[in-house]
């Protein structure tokens, strides 16, 4: 990654376009999405071997517009587009594609093929690259590569998955606190393999420690004769390598963060992380909580599908479970319902309920968690929030089908009985909706991912033991 | 907002210090949240009324952990604090408070003491604390503040809600085309009242319109004498001012950008957006989707608890309607479950997990279609993608809980039927959970918020009818 060749020259500029709102583009729609006329015809394309046309349609696209193109089309289409535009591939189409598309078509590549293009990458995107390849794969490619690169990489991949290290660059300009800023300039100016972009520079100690960090705008608005060490901001959040992702990217967000140092145990400078690179994961982190609550997996649609059935069919099958043990509730009523069977119309009302009352707190509670908004410190006044929530709605659900059912069935027992139910229902919905992932939370485990489970668990058999149980004990049944 | 003294000095940074993991920190835990018993401390401190004692533990927070603090507390002690802290309530720290707290806070101080806290605040954060105040009490702030400023807001706050124009900022480096890189240092070295910080310098015609950008870094190593026409990259994302944050936020990802110009309808530059502004964003409108599906609205725990009833409430009515509707279905078979009770106590599976795969396949459409991955040109392939997923799961809990059904009730054609409802059941579930987004996206209309109620409306008759419908034709009751 060093060959100064591969970086990006500013001087070269002159077949780049503005991107803008065009409504005149010919691939992209107005959502700025490409259009399916045009992905159409590069498929047609595709379907004639033409792979001139193919070219020339591909050509004029965004590298991540190419990693989009491949994106919509079935693996078969996607293993001939690579050949089609072979030399399109640039590193900036294969850091832009899904996860699971890079990995299939990477497979589909000699190892040789992968090497070449992986030493075209900066070190985080080959590593995302190479870490999902399966061992044997990986020591293959690893072995085509040069040997600068590949200790690059295998350093990187002795860091934990999901982690600083994995995600940082060790791309990065740091220099001694005894220079000036005229210094630094003419440093700049003279080292051509420097990183292509960088937006901060690092000053370290004698012991490569960060010290500070100096933007490049303080440096074009500063004398040349003051020291770096008069300039620089003392103020910086250093990221440990080990640090999970999640945090880094809450770190970033917290502190408005352009590029932040990652350290080694030592608090030595060996890597940056930069805002660009954590836009994915702040994007995928937040946006996971929707797929854990509902058990969808990681819920990429370009996932094998063999995965796919088996991450949802595990947790439909836990979830088969807990309605067998919601059913049994129901089972021990089987006389009452026998005798007035227009309790088992009425009693999913019940449950249902609870169950979307119950998901609509989890869903917030999950969500103030994982952003550091739900602490120890204000837990209890959020229960207590919740609790009034769900009494005012227990009590307005309640009353609406309390009377509803006195109306249609001409039965007010039936209806003080559901009510009731209701209102119970929603507190436990309401309750457990906060408590179960505040105390998963607590034990370290990830609320969005199991808390469902128990919520609904106990929606679904207080709705129906409440309900079934306040209508026997009245003598309904 | 120009005034020169209130940015940021680079000189200054003589009280900053290090944030780094330390575990010895007094006010943050591992998790770099605030430690309860330093929130604690706080609290106490504020019971006294001992101000000192307050302003000393908060001096040496980092404003965003402010922010933090004014959130653990409710809305009285939050008065209290304000007025404890009250010179180090910069504009760092309103910047950072939830719109909720800021709103709150900002509704109990005077007019001018508002207007002050927002000339001090770059344009697009003074926007975000002045819109939500109610039209009164803006004009009432808008009339204490600085002219300039003034007509900087009332332009911002004349683009729509959520767009381009609210979140840019009109402090930027636009310089003409004709300039060396020499000339640009110069000038940037010569004027004092530039933004805080840049990380791109715009490049424009004579119309004002954005011709291309200079990165920092470039500029730092290009020669002096070079034209900025020959450095600068002429491919760049122009943001029209009424583009939606949530597609501004799509163009950043998508383009790895650190900031884009805003331009107006002709094509003039009229401000730039940065990476930091739309960290927020881009985690807000992730994690929104968990949040929209079950309905909790915009799922804020700062927001006035009658909202938030009213919002949740609002969706549990609906869902009582689908749910009466569902109940109807099982009223037309209560002659059967009033002969063979064990119905009742099964259906409620089949409805169940019909309910829980269908919002797996929607949590997995809706954020496809967010992310822009779920297009026009894929729609197809991802319906049978959906469907043959359902069909093996399917299969596999049709398998599962009528073979058992079959064993615990010695009854095989009652497996048979429930076995079989499940199996339509989940058909239904991935059909509906892939379709009816799709076709709300297709209307534009946000399928993250109302799918749910259709789908889980297909799922809870269908389950009810497909089970108790088989069961009366195959002669159970």
């Amino acid at each position: 990654m060093s060959d100064a060749d591969l970086k990006h020259d500013p001087m070269d500029h002159t077949e780049d376009t503005v991107r803008q709102d065009a409504p005149e583009s010919e691939s992209l729609d107005e959502d700025n999405r490409l259009k399916p006329e045009f992905v159409r015809s590069v498929k047609d394309a595709l379907d004639d071997e033409d792979t001139d046309r193919v070219y020339d349609l591909v050509e004029g696209l965004h590298p991540a517009d190419i990693a989009d193109l491949f994106e919509l089309f079935d693996e078969r289409e996607r293993l001939t587009l690579a050949g089609a535009i072979r030399d399109l591939m640039g590193s900036e189409v294969i850091a832009e594609l899904n996860d699971w598309v890079r990995e299939a078509l990477m497979e589909a590549l000699p190892a040789d093929v992968v090497a070449e293009i992986a030493e075209q990458l900066d070190t985080d995107d080959a590593v995302a690259m190479l870490e999902d390849l399966d061992e044997a794969d990986q020591q293959a490619v690893l072995a085509e590569m040069e040997p600068e690169d590949r200790a690059a990489i295998e350093s990187a991949l002795s860091y934990p998955e999901e982690s600083a290290g994995r995600l940082m660059s060790r791309e990065l300009v740091a220099v001694h606190e005894s220079m000036t800023v005229g210094d630094l300039i003419d440093f700049l100016r003279e080292h051509r393999e420097l990183p292509t972009e960088f937006w901060e520079v690092f000053i370290v100690d004698p012991m490569h420690r960060p010290i500070g960090t100096c933007s490049l705008s303080w440096i074009l608005r500063t004398p040349r004769n003051i020291p770096l060490y008069d300039v620089m901001a003392r103020d910086q959040t250093l990221i440990p390598a080990d640090m999970d992702q999640e945090e880094v990217a809450l770190r970033f967000q917290k502190y408005a963060l352009i590029s932040a140092a990652v350290v080694d145990p030592a608090g030595r400078l060996i890597g940056q992380i930069t805002v660009d690179d954590i836009v994915h994961i702040i994007q995928e982190e937040a946006g996971e909580d929707a797929l854990l609550l509902s058990g969808a997996g990681d819920g990429d649609i370009n996932e094998p599908i063999l995965l796919t059935v088996r991450a949802r069919l595990t947790w439909l099958v836990v979830n088969l479970a807990t309605a067998m043990l919601a059913a049994s509730v129901v089972g021990l009523f089987q006389g009452a319902i026998a005798k007035f069977a227009l309790l088992a119309v009425l009693m999913p009302i019940v449950s249902g309920m609870g169950g979307n009352a119950g998901t609509q707190t989890l869903a917030v509670a999950v969500r103030a968690i994982a952003t550091n908004q739900l602490t120890d410190s204000n837990t209890v006044r959020m229960i207590l929030r919740e609790f009034r929530i769900a009494l005012a709605n227990g009590f307005a659900l309640g009353l609406l089908i309390g009377v509803g059912t006195w109306l249609i069935f001409s039965n007010p027992l039936l209806g003080a009985v559901i009510a009731s139910a209701m209102v119970i229902n929603n507190l436990v919905a309401g309750l457990m909706g906060i408590l179960v992932p505040v105390t998963l939370d607590k034990f370290n485990v990830d609320p969005a991912v199991s808390s469902a489970v128990f919520v609904t668990t106990a929606t679904d058999t207080m709705g129906f033991f409440s309900f079934l149980g306040l209508a026997v004990v009245v003598g309904l049944a």
